[in-house]
């Protein structure tokens, strides 16, 4: 039924197809949506503390005994700078005056990297599958997860990285293109030399690794994903295309800007968490474009734009919304998850065996 | 015989594949031997002068009597700015010195901008096709060229610039995707929006103009033949695989340099030429990083370089010289043209029809 059936076989679902976790866009009700159509459903757990991820994971299976995705940051604690937090401050406040926001909040961490309290609540609510966007959690909670049963993914932005990630003993690999909306998962190349294109990255992925790679990036409708069987995927993970589905906890202002967005309106940006992103343009991005390189730690400017963007958010406004999308947003369609799915599977299927 | 026979017909050519013009690389024997194998050589044009032009037009059709394909360069005279001038100068400067080659030579320009005398020269020639990487001619130059019979051909980086190429008369769009090595074609969009991967700009383009879409970008095997026509091209256009043929005139630094390249070591770069170029990363890339926004208008650049770059192919170094170089750059082979078609089609049809 698809030309390789070997990341089907490694996760157990019936077509190669994840949705891609989204943290603070993926809903429980998502995830089972898409595990009960027969793909993987994922959910963005990077900005939910240790608790919320065990009633949500509960949730998750009450409504799905299908295989999940529980997907977690890896990455350094930031560094408190008071000169950076007080440049970060000193840009956001006459936006806060604008709009009558009071005082810019302190700069504190709201995301939840993976630690051994995560860990242990992952093993004992048993997902699946594992995800990590920047790189390998350490080798003994990899090997607690695996003992466990749990696949693990992980996502290369480069050859080098897909490499690393093979043999710290990651399942299956997501090779991330640079058409993909959100987070950067660059964690070992380099800023300007891991801006590969998917068409690129994805043959020279599988040419180096031995495991199933997953294309990601660009990737929105049978087109893509039949393109990505050619280049050698085994797979494909689709995210923006996911936003403008009912069950997505995607804001009015973000759902009308992508569907009305053009090809070229995304940027790159450090704008909204610290760490590069891929959004459609706005206000804010434009304001921030050229302070990039001076902002607190990822994930530090998350907290003080947090007033901001649910302002924003509240009067419908896109202009201080982080509006994540990738580069594919011309081609998203207002459906439900399970009728996306069966409308992305029957294109594919169309040209893959015409 | 392929998905899409669309290409060939207008081109009249076997198979669908266009070696890309690439200035200062292709040569004559080149552009024979891809254009007799049954695709559309191409030659660029860009950095020769009317006379030389013709002659090696003739050339061209003296070796070979199907269809070729020559490329101009239009755009707008650059501005002499003498202070971005002496800031360039004083960039090269100590280069120059400690490889003894004497003053920094003036600033002229040595492109030829597409104009009246190589229109006239285009005429006479008949070339089967003309292409343009920055944006169409004249509207007047578009109509003499296609009253002659000369299929236009031009490439856009975005949806704008495609619909705007179709209502210019453009015959066909080359969609030249982010992973594309050399200049950037980006005329209309933004720098920073213009940056679309091969897998998102593809099948936008081929949603947007009825005219056929040949991607370009990242192509460098059957895996991305195969690719390009499912989401929706009817051909592809090929070049930094051509680099590494014996029939290019890439130099010896070059060719090493290719050939032991990693894929994120690709840069997107002013530094050459003051256009936009990816090329892979190099001393010469590194030391002008950081000024790219203060030089010259492109093509001034060149001139300046000259020396340099010729001093760095003279002594096999790749430190000075401008790789240019797409991001599928592990996928090189070192073939002659004729095989190196030979395989890719052969790798094209056995993903298409299995």
């Amino acid at each position: 039924m698809w030309p390789s059936s070997r990341l089907t076989e490694l996760l157990n679902i019936e077509h190669p197809i994840i949705q891609a976790p989204m943290a603070g866009f993926t809903t429980p009700e998502m995830v089972a949506a898409v595990s009960n159509a027969g793909e993987l459903g994922s959910h963005g757990c990077a900005m939910i503390s240790v608790d919320r991820f065990r009633s949500e994971m509960h949730q998750t299976i009450a409504a799905t005994n299908r295989p999940v995705n529980m997907n977690f940051f890896v990455h350094e604690p930031p560094k408190n700078n008071p000169e950076k937090n007080q440049y970060a401050v000193d840009l956001i406040a006459p936006l806060f005056e604008e709009f009558g926001l009071g005082a810019v909040p302190d700069i504190v961490p709201n995301h939840f990297p993976f630690d051994d309290d995560m860990l242990e609540a992952v093993l004992e609510t048993r997902p699946a599958v594992a995800s990590f966007p920047f790189g390998m959690p350490e080798q003994s909670a990899v090997a607690a997860l695996k003992d466990a049963g749990i696949i693990v993914l992980s996502s290369a932005t480069a050859v080098c990285e897909a490499v690393d990630l093979e043999q710290r003993g990651c399942d299956a690999i997501i090779a991330q293109g640079w058409e993909a909306g959100g987070h950067r998962g660059t964690y070992l190349s380099t800023e300007e030399g891991a801006r590969i294109g998917t068409m690129s990255l994805v043959p020279q992925i599988v040419d180096a690794v031995s495991v199933p790679v997953i294309a990601a990036g660009g990737i929105a409708d049978g087109r893509g994903i039949a393109a990505s069987f050619a280049l050698g995927a085994s797979g494909v993970q689709i995210g923006t295309a996911f936003l403008t589905c009912a069950e997505s906890a995607t804001s009015i202002a973000h759902k009308m800007a992508l569907l009305t967005a053009h090809d070229d309106d995304t940027r790159i940006t450090k704008a909204f968490s610290g760490r590069l992103a891929r959004g459609l343009n706005n206000r804010y991005v434009e304001l921030l474009a050229e302070h990039q390189e001076n902002l607190p730690d990822f994930p530090l400017m998350n907290t003080v734009t947090g007033p901001l963007r649910k302002h924003s958010v509240a009067i419908d406004s896109p202009d201080f919304v982080a509006l994540y999308s990738g580069q594919s947003v011309t081609l998203n369609r207002e459906l439900s998850a399970e009728l996306l799915l069966k409308t992305l599977i029957e294109e594919a299927q169309a040209l893959i065996y015409p």
